[in-house]
């Protein structure tokens, strides 16, 4: 038994049963290992961005997490963008990455590089596996940081940890790690500043509190003194549909966004950050709430958010129970070009119970957002880190994680571009998900954000720099070319007629909306 | 005048003239600037890592840097794997990374990063623009460092300290910078070494040095005591061909390199490091030199390695000409499924005089290597850091430096599709770029270590962690989905007709070869 067994043997101990990979030279011990443990699934990504996406839709899903395999510095700096978003996302992720022998660094080898401070930024722990007599350990303590921190817990294992023999064996996992709840202390002043708020306080939720049961329990304790129920501008995961509390995102743009948050009083926030400007804009504030808003933690990401949010429904005596019913949206029949508002009009009627919508629409998906709270219930995965090109690898690990479930990507084209290798993924593994490019052809939020500067004239320069066109990018015959189904609708009626097809059919598909 | 005016003016001062870019919020008044500016050509990528090989292929060409603008740490962050690969060749870029305003750092908002982490491995200068103020000076800097080191000079530019006003005007260049030349006893000792090897003795070169005239020089040398003329593994650029040295690269294979070098007495390195094995293997040296040869640097890559080799060629009494003229390769008329040894004899016939062959065919390129020195002359780069995905930005970026000369990308399947949304760019731009795709449809190098490991019975996992197809990736539809006019051959027949009328086109073509 070498290092790499016993690392695959310590990631299936601890229900890790998943791995998403691109594998290099330094790692063929470790995909040997793999090899011999079929109990183990490992899914092949034909770019390391994908990899790191799918490891955080699987994780946001299954709240646990995948592992991946990746090669070396370069293989890492490939996957790091979307690994920001999983950290901002709190996504658990145990990230293997594959380094030289360790006496093999000295020289200076041409894929040399330092994976510590690559790695850094993007993870909440990162432990080089300095022996293989240390890997069991290593993966105990990644796993444990993983579900903690939560988020990516990196793991550097050199080729001579991996090829050697180890004398230890697997560690099993010593059950779930458990976050602490927030002392009665805290839920008593989180109680006292709603009760004084006089009903202008929100509650913005982010993780588990965004999720079933903790949504209900914001619900419950929002209706109780009238106050408002937010999530952040991209969430990490956030249920949503008429029969939930469906918590409204606080707006990407700062006008709108500082609008928002303009009454509120009190912010109690439960598995979320206080929110912030996403940039900077001359003359304009980096924080988002008002003067004088009260902002408390009832708990953070690391800290118990159910048994906080029983507390406090306790505490302020809100009602038991809450009953979420909105009615569904009226039957339409829209003809026409199809526009991004038609789309999102179109998809919120016909998005099917339990869906899990990755959704990187950027401008284009506005519409569909807004109506989301009268959808069937699904859940929404989002960017948290703002990084682009999630939605693709978010899709796939989403599927893979909920097989029983439709997963609808609402992809803008110039982010899907990013990692449209993902499709390929998609295709190979047989999932179920609808990817929907929203194709404006264009960065239209640069375009958007380049008026706000006051430059009404664009030369060729920016032009160039924001659109897409010349040439077009023909997305169906990208999506055939990496073995996905695709189709290209201009019209309301083509939309609606593709998306009653697809919602039925299973497998992977992908419907080019030209808006 | 603000920040972002003074840096694009500067860029311009210093000869700075192209920009690759894929711009985000952070860096819209950069962008305003640049549209300011049409003298700076603005190229857009639609994904970073072409963006950073593009940068870096330019850089090669021309030996003096474009500019990038990548948007904050994940921005970079997708860039890195090829900026590894500039780092490692010594390719000058300023590398613009735009970051938030300072004063919205301290909010952690979503795209908030360690990007001086991120960026250090890969650079080889790594600045923070703090004010307006300081931007020309900070230009003026990256650039001398770029051409100096050589390598990426990063440069971090706050939101705020583009568009802050700025006192200053932008510095001119102030000269191309100089490299030291060694000094007369370096060129002595070599020249001693070199006398006393009786032969036995092999120049690496690497940089400069494998360029004309460097080339010409160290054949000059070589040929005086009758010694060899090598190149890296992966070299950065080689200029090859039957008129010229040609060195031949060291093997990749750690066995095979350690028989190519097995009776140097004296190894004189030339704008070139110690050959390494790219990876450590278990019972095998990381050093390739026999024990006991001796290993001296005439000139390092931060040196004069130009005025090195004549000092040197001077000293030893070297003949003042040499004439390369190998024999063009016979005539061949091959039928049948095409392989790639069969690619390489018909490729090596075709291609035409002043080719840039960006070479990242791995396995599948290895009989065109061999053949090289009997082609037409031509440059060869490869992928020095040994990070895949760069052949398809390598290309988009020599393409731009040279639009006289033919660009053929010899590519790998699987490396390939890390980077594959450059082939838009060669559309958008109307490169002069050959794409030929070397379709086996595998990761083949992993399925040789693996073998190597002595495992010859595959499982699932490690056959699925390094095949490509299930699905088949259809390059033909892929090349056509980003404006890419393609076609697929698996015959010698169909590939010979194909490469002649590919060669006598301008513009982008790619052909898919199923081998």
């Amino acid at each position: 038994m070498n290092g790499a067994d016993v690392l695959c043997d310590a990631l299936l101990a601890h229900g890790v049963d998943v791995c998403f990979a691109n594998p290099g030279t330094s790692e063929m011990h470790f995909v040997a290992a793999l090899d011999r443990r079929p109990d183990m699934r490992c899914i092949l990504g034909l770019f390391e961005g994908v990899v790191t996406g799918a490891a955080d839709g699987y994780g946001r899903m299954l709240r646990r997490p995948a592992a991946t395999l990746l090669h070396t510095g370069p293989g890492l700096a490939n996957g790091l963008a979307n690994l920001h978003n999983a950290r901002r996302a709190g996504s658990p992720i145990v990230n293997v990455v594959g380094d030289h022998a360790a006496y093999h660094l000295q020289y200076d080898a041409p894929l040399t590089t330092d994976i510590e401070s690559l790695a850094s930024p993007m993870s909440r722990y990162v432990r080089r596996l300095g022996s293989a007599d240390e890997i069991a350990e290593g993966v105990a303590d990644a796993y444990r940081r993983a579900m903690l921190s939560p988020g990516p817990a990196t793991l550097i294992l050199p080729a001579d940890s991996a090829w050697s023999a180890a004398s230890g064996h697997a560690l099993g996992s010593l059950g779930e790690p458990l976050r602490p709840s927030p002392s009665a202390d805290v839920v008593r002043d989180v109680a006292d500043a709603i009760r004084s708020s006089g009903g202008r306080f929100a509650i913005l939720v982010g993780d588990e509190a965004a999720l079933e049961p903790g949504s209900m329990l914001t619900g419950r304790i929002a209706s109780r003194f009238e106050g408002a129920v937010l999530a952040e501008v991209l969430p990490s995961r956030v249920a949503r549909g008429r029969s939930r509390v469906s918590p409204t995102s606080i707006p990407y743009p700062v006008d709108l966004a500082l609008q928002s948050l303009k009454d509120v009083e009190v912010l109690v926030l439960v598995g979320a950050s206080e929110p912030v400007a996403f940039f900077a804009y001359p003359g304009k504030p980096s924080r988002l709430v008002p003067d004088g808003c009260k902002v408390i933690v009832l708990a953070s990401r690391a800290e118990d958010q159910i048994s906080a949010l029983e507390a406090l429904a306790d505490e302020i005596g809100a009602d038991t129970d809450l009953h979420v019913a909105r009615p569904a949206l009226e039957p339409l029949h829209l003809t026409g070009p199809l526009t991004p508002d038609a789309l999102g009009e179109l998809l919120a009627r016909q998005l099917p119970e339990g869906a899990i919508v990755c959704d990187e629409g950027i401008t284009a998906a506005a519409r569909f957002r807004a109506l989301s709270h009268r959808a069937a219930a699904h859940d929404s995965l989002s960017v948290p880190g703002g990084s682009i090109g999630g939605g693709i690898p978010l899709s796939v690990g989403a599927a893979v994680a909920c097989p029983d479930r439709k997963v609808v990507n609402l992809q803008a084209d110039g982010s899907g571009l990013y990692t449209v290798q993902g499709l390929w993924t998609e295709a190979r593994e047989n999932l179920d998900v609808l990817t929907i490019v929203l194709a404006n052809r264009a960065y239209a939020i640069l375009q958007g954000e380049l008026r706000n500067l006051g430059v009404n004239e664009v030369g060729r320069n920016a032009t160039r720099m924001m659109s897409l066109s010349d040439p077009t990018i023909d997305w169906v015959q990208l999506a055939k070319g990496f073995g996905v189904e695709a189709r290209r609708v201009d019209t309301c009626e083509a939309f609606a007629d593709v998306l009653s097809v697809a919602m039925r059919r299973t497998g992977p598909f992908l419907v080019e909306c030209v808006i």
